[in-house]
């Protein structure tokens, strides 16, 4: 660190990929939307904060890249937080539900107790209506055909139309707003600034565009994600993808299994599978074992046989 | 303190006027609840950590009063942080939506994602739909009387059902429960372990006990106060009595006008007044003046006659 | 709120005032600084994310005015944390130690494991050596004479000489510098980057800026607040100090006994006084009573006369 | 979850392993200590904060096993939120400036402004001055002989008592203890209350557990880890070893190349690493590439070959 103080006047970080798109919303849902409101950072900003805890001026950008890499492969998440983000969100009550849990951000809602209810409510498409998951409980798979998809959409229709009808009809009557609203469908459009930094967006990210996330709030993660973080930040960005997003980890435990089985001593990884109590049999069948079944399909995806 | 490090073993530190009702649900709107599930700490413990920090070791309780008093009056929050309580909640979603914002806690909610939602939504009886407010926005004031009270109960009743009807089909027909729960109302209820600090529930407790939070969630944080921390930490509770919830700020400039009226001074504190720019005329009136008119209220409560 | 999203493209807020310091350090002490190095938002800001919860477009910079000031004193602090400031710091050890507490804050600080400790250790000069306050237990009241001041210099200088020998031949040995710096002085110099919302960086000038707070993180407070924060949002700045820096709370008991003191019923006032416990006797003589005491205080002020 | 509300009083939960040691010290250093004072929760808190998420009652121990790991392996951090523990500690400053930067968690701490500084600071044995590491920038590695060993620690005898001396002497003449302090060594020992739930403690001991974590504050980690945790909550402290200390992570690519090895293709492995940037050679030598180093590493654990 430079001890003498001595300091230039500086202009602001500003990157003119995210300039470009100030404002502009993002559609997302039937009548949802993202905008960037404004910024503050950039990757260099990860680097030039980095660099104060290590003492040292500026480089050059190869380096910079190999530097933010390095800080988020190892979880140096600070310099992360040197950079902010403020969005403008339109967004269903629903899935803002979900979405307000992420503690560490600042948030200004519309009022619905200050001013009357948005006039729209989330619409769902005849072809958009999700089957139960059969294998995550709290999933969805698959689509109903049409036919089905028709009626559910005319039951949907009724029943946004009926409730605006009697919110409508309590404030006329002059019901106080903040009790008008409570039969609300939880599919009402909400909108919130939401003003959070770039660590703790990444770790929002990170949950929010994973396959198991609700289908509507991932249109908004992959969004902010595709759309935004990569004009604002791209190397974090790329290092996020390399080291959050397609990585995977492995336990203790299977990192043993690993190592027998690519040095082929199947049935050592067997013997010890049988110690650990994945391998349980009842009526001659393999009974179920969640974490065996998640180590099988980190196996498959490697392209390493299993020997059982 | 103490630098030979001799320390005893410890019991737990345990309110016998808590346990006594732990477990044990208050029941607050026509289906919510509020029960402690367990706790840590107690006024004791403000006092422990609070000599920690001066180095003390334990005084007689007439100076522990006089310790918390003097730690709650004077912002020291850290002591009370010291202390911790898990509730169990039952409460409708619209209450909780608000409830949520506050960030410093820990949460576990019931999932609509995992399971089915909670059959049960805020019933409003027909002598309890109030009027909007017409001097505050966002609030409520009166209620309607029986008769217009009872067609907005039956429209209600009718809602309740048919969106539980809609619901139930789509759950009956294989619609995913994250997407089937869309429409639901507001006003469905919802559980949740919520778990916080003593100086965290408390600055909860000063914004949502006061008389312009909204109804239902006020209810709630009035059990929470007079019944639980109440019991918990009985002399925290009266300072925070005395210091937050009957206390009144005055600010720089109502300051110099009280010193003049309390004094007698009333032609110099209208001329103040005027400087300020608290006195417009609009054809001969006063114009309203928000500063001033909360100003007017406090002299009010304080029997001091206004000079204009 | 405007239901037909229909945006233009935005420009950053940029506030000039600050933009012409962007970068350029205030000095602190004999060696310490703070300057900015970006910010996010601004006066207008606060409006914006307010009428955000209000469902409002944009008004008139008087309406303006008003509207962060009722946001200010009423504690709406969600808006203020739309603005964001990254400061550069250089301040010793000692007063960084008190400043880390503030925990709702972004940090990365100069490493003296991955780099060489900073040679600078906050010297003092003669005429600075503060005596221990006789009525605050925390504080320091007056000044040493130049006698004694430079004795105690020079102590201090030799004191710093010899420790950073003892830190230089330990690096020059070879020692780990994470165990080589184990015995610099507290005064040693550190440097940081420190972002923080504007809402939370007021409440830290509020308690760093008051009297009672130790004069070196005051000096810091204090060109923060009247060098920074005045030029990067000067309506809430003044607001600030009219609602936070000057302004006065008022317990439950001291409203009850203000109203008769400015109503001239001393001797009710007398006697609720008594009853209240603040008035004991010992040898004919009032007992010490710290509330009682601050009320005085605040009476005082007031130029309102005390009955007893 | 059940919609009758029949609720049951509850006894508090208690952790006899625990209980045991409430308020005894672990040593740590040569003058420091960890106690716990109190808890909140038990491994038992954690499947019944789960369970309300999902609805369901209380199930067997061997499933509440299961629902622990999945819900650690799976980042599902909420239900370990609802364990709370506060430990009293005792630390250098140098190490506790390490410590409170993990912003999740309540801290008292003693006062050096209100009272005098603790008459200890952290003394080095001959044998324990470690030596620069040369291969990690922040670490050490290695010790040195007893022979400069004794010299070093007679050196820092003499600063030791030689602050002591000018701090006492200052003291003695009346200087604010405030600022009496100011050149205090690092190496003082502090003592604070430090309370945090159980995720955010678990994090904590990732970090500072973690082999590269100074030895100081890795001394602190290690009994907290192994002698408090695990006897606290034994199932989330076998599950946090399986799933956070003994687990690795593979970023996306190397799971490419994960693959490649263990089929044998190596070949194909080597082209898609030249590919990727990580084999440049300079004077025909392959140069230094810290990503490429990382997964060596981790393929030499695993003992797979590495074909470049």
């Amino acid at each position: 660190m430079d001890n003498e103080n001595k300091f230039e006047k500086l202009e602001p970080i500003r990157v003119k990929a995210l300039d470009d798109i100030l404002g502009i919303p993002f559609k997302i849902l039937d009548d949802g939307f993202v905008r960037v409101i404004d910024y503050l950072g950039s990757d260099q900003s990860i680097v030039q904060a980095a660099r104060v805890s290590y003492g040292k001026g500026t480089k050059q950008v190869s380096q910079d890249r190999g530097l933010i890499r390095y800080l988020l492969r190892h979880r140096h998440t600070t310099p992360f937080e040197m950079c902010e983000i403020k969005l403008h969100i339109r967004i269903p009550m629903d899935a803002w539900r979900q979405w307000i849990r992420h503690r560490t951000a600042n948030v200004n809602e519309y009022s619905t107790r200050y001013s009357l209810a948005i006039e729209s409510a989330q619409t769902t498409y005849p072809d958009q209506w999700r089957m139960q998951s059969t294998d995550n409980k709290q999933g969805s798979s698959g689509f109903f055909d049409a036919k089905i998809g028709n009626e559910m959409t005319a039951d949907e229709k009724y029943l946004h139309e009926k409730t605006r009808e009697i919110y409508n009809k309590r404030v006329a009557q002059g019901v106080a707003r903040e009790q008008a609203r409570k039969d609300l469908p939880l599919s009402t459009y909400t909108e919130a600034y939401w003003k959070i930094d770039l660590h703790n967006l990444l770790h929002f990210l990170e949950l929010r565009m994973e396959k198991n996330a609700q289908l509507e709030i991932r249109e908004y993660a992959n969004t902010i994600g595709n759309e935004i973080v990569k004009r604002w930040a791209p190397i974090a960005w790329e290092a996020f993808e390399e080291y959050a997003l397609n990585s995977k980890e492995f336990s203790g435990f299977e990192l043993e299994l690993l190592s027998l089985l690519a040095n082929s001593k199947l049935d050592e990884a067997k013997q010890r599978a049988i110690e650990y109590g994945w391998l349980k049999y009842k009526n001659d069948e393999l009974t179920f074992n969640m974490e065996r079944w998640e180590f099988e399909n980190k196996m498959n995806d490697l392209k390493i046989r299993i020997p059982w």
